[in-house]
């Protein structure tokens, strides 16, 4: 059978029914469960008939070799998932990789290609997410293993927590990592675009602010009396929102959590707790647009005699892709005809634990609706056949590169 | 010893301590609870010392009765609290009533004067408020009755269901009800004055909202194409606050509720359910700006591409104050080198059942920082001296009224 982003989907789908899933009903694929462990004898099957040989490593990744180069481009995705999940967020990146390998229909090229089906990146098991290419990269804190259960369920795949960083790849022997992914997010469609070349994965803060007004009795509290706290984050949150639709493309800030107290129907709101992330491709951006959203909300809060604090609860470093790879990604993707597009992802992938090591490439594939951590996530075939279009000539201009 | 306010308060205080409570930790009186009881008794001992004979009626009401007039005035508040409640909310209305009775010293007037202590204003222990003034008021119907544990605690009483309603009195026998009691609100004390004449107790609108976005991932979903119901949410408040505060002195209008779905950090939010309590001396002001909002998060919703659902929840009419008392009253503080000031409450108090049956008349006294509900409730001493003056003159001019 010819290798084609068709298969890749129809695969993803045969992973997303029962036998492949932790739940009779919905897909739910959390790392080291019973529907891992048959999604990886299946996906080391499907390796295999693409010509590659297979192993499982001590983080319980699976990982497909081709070809006999000194070096390796590692091509990878995730086969976990979250739970009521789609079936393409992750798994069609290994796909596609496999797809690309069968494409070469035994053609060696200077360098090995090794597709890796990673066995955590959604957390959605352990209170810990991507340890398995945090383990590969090199990137792994021990500490980070300490999770309750997680030894039990390693010995349960014989493997156990102290082999674990086993699974860490040298740098030395790799000359780049590339993972295909559904964009999960509406960027692509509204473009009427099927791909885009990722040029970072966004770099986070996240904050929680708190708003105090004073509570009070909402028949007998006058207008121009009250200190009303939630009317004071209202306009913090359009601030946020005005902050981050004036900035560059690549910039949002969201308020996703608010919490109005003491939350009666009758009493004035005197006290607001609410989240704040913003995100960009760069530190500069991200930086400069949280420092304005603070100088906002302090003027917001003084203006209405608001008690304000602003606590940083998270701080992510921007992982970039690697500027030579895009290129060649670029072209990638202009030789399937369709029109280069860069972006940012704003959500992380197993490719930032990556770029730091070797250079890093990432393609997104449109999905409809930007839907995905749904079962109504969807990526048509002829997309993914744009898609592993794009990866061949990817690694043919990588191929001609190194060569 | 003289009546004054100042022993108005220090009542309060008693009633305040531990044995009138039936929380050891801070001030709860349920109604039909121990501390009601102690309460009753101790009421009703000063109630005599006044000159009055009491009785408990069938809602367990303390009924003390000055003066042997074919007809009455009622001079009533209420005597059970919230949970950790202030000491003056009810009790200080009770308490001036029977120092206004003291002051009387034993003078007779052409109607009789009757002190009541409501058992339950507050609703704080069963489902149901203000069932006792409505049963006086003859407004109770039956049904409301049914409520879990009621009959057990009035049976405990010495008291039933059944004959719960002959607490009724005929409005053919009452010449008129007028209830002092704390402001609850910040208004008297901002303007620098003690006393307030109530015009009515404020017509309320109650609604809950649902605005509905698109939940996405915060880290995809561009601002531009975003459909964040949060923001949504946050342009309604301020609206809803801007027409508020647009609109005459006695309008108000609060978000006390909001809920976000789904509520994560890195979820735009796609889902708001907040609630809208519209408050005004009229149902014409009250009306209108309830009208002007819901033009306002129509014309929000639609230019956000958001969809919104208002749900009235609640609906209740005005309780106007008899204009003829309210200039009697506007006199009464004015004979106390005070000047009149006319506010309408935007809380609920007994009277309201009794301004459709009898001519009704609300005093209200100045409390600090308008807290109410909250053990920081405060009253000085020379505000409730001023009021108790006010009301006695307000007898007066009804004595002479009436004569």
């Amino acid at each position: 059978m010819v290798a084609s982003g068709q298969r890749a989907v129809e695969r993803c789908n045969v992973l997303g029914s029962g036998g492949f899933s932790d739940s009779p009903d919905f897909l739910y694929r959390p790392y080291l469960g019973n529907g891992h462990r048959a999604t990886l004898d299946q996906v080391a099957s499907w390796m295999e008939q693409a010509g590659m040989t297979t192993r499982i490593d001590a983080a319980g990744n699976l990982v497909g070799r081709y070809g006999g180069g000194e070096k390796s481009l590692i091509i990878a995705s995730h086969l976990d998932s979250v739970r009521d999940a789609g079936r393409y967020d992750g798994p069609l990146g290994v796909m596609l990789g496999i797809e690309a390998v069968a494409a070469l229909n035994g053609r060696q090229l200077p360098f090995a290609v090794e597709v890796y089906g990673f066995g955590d990146e959604e957390g959605s098991r352990f209170p810990a997410a991507m340890l398995t290419s945090r383990a590969v990269a090199g990137a792994l804190d021990p500490v980070a293993l300490d999770v309750p259960g997680l030894e039990d369920a390693l010995q349960d795949f014989g493997l156990s927590t102290a082999r674990f960083l086993d699974a860490r790849r040298d740098a030395a022997d790799l000359i780049g990592y590339v993972e295909a992914h559904i964009e999960q997010g509406p960027v692509l469609e509204a473009e009427g675009l099927a791909l885009g070349t990722v040029t970072a994965i966004a770099t986070q803060l996240r904050f929680e602010i708190t708003v105090d007004g004073i509570a009070g009795h909402a028949g007998t509290n006058s207008m121009a009396l009250r200190r009303d706290a939630l009317t004071a984050a209202a306009e913090m949150v359009l601030a946020i929102e005005e902050v981050a639709r004036q900035g560059p493309d690549d910039l949002v800030a969201t308020v996703g959590r608010m919490a109005v107290g003491p939350g009666a129907p009758n009493v004035v709101p005197g006290l607001i707790v609410f989240s704040l992330d913003v995100r960009a491709g760069t530190e500069t951006v991200r930086n400069q647009a949280a420092e304005t959203i603070q100088q906002r909300l302090s003027a917001i809060a003084a203006a209405r005699g608001a008690g304000l604090e602003v606590r940083q609860v998270h701080d992510l470093p921007a992982a970039p892709c690697n500027p030579v790879l895009m290129d060649l990604m670029d072209q990638a993707v202009a030789a399937t005809g369709q029109t280069p597009r860069r972006l940012v992802s704003g959500a992380g992938h197993d490719a930032m634990m990556f770029s730091p090591i070797t250079p890093t490439a990432m393609l997104f594939i449109r999905c409809k609706d930007g839907i995905s951590h749904n079962p109504r996530e969807s990526v048509t075939p002829e997309d993914a056949d744009l898609a592993l279009r794009a990866l061949t000539t990817f690694i043919d201009l990588l191929e001609a590169r190194y060569a």
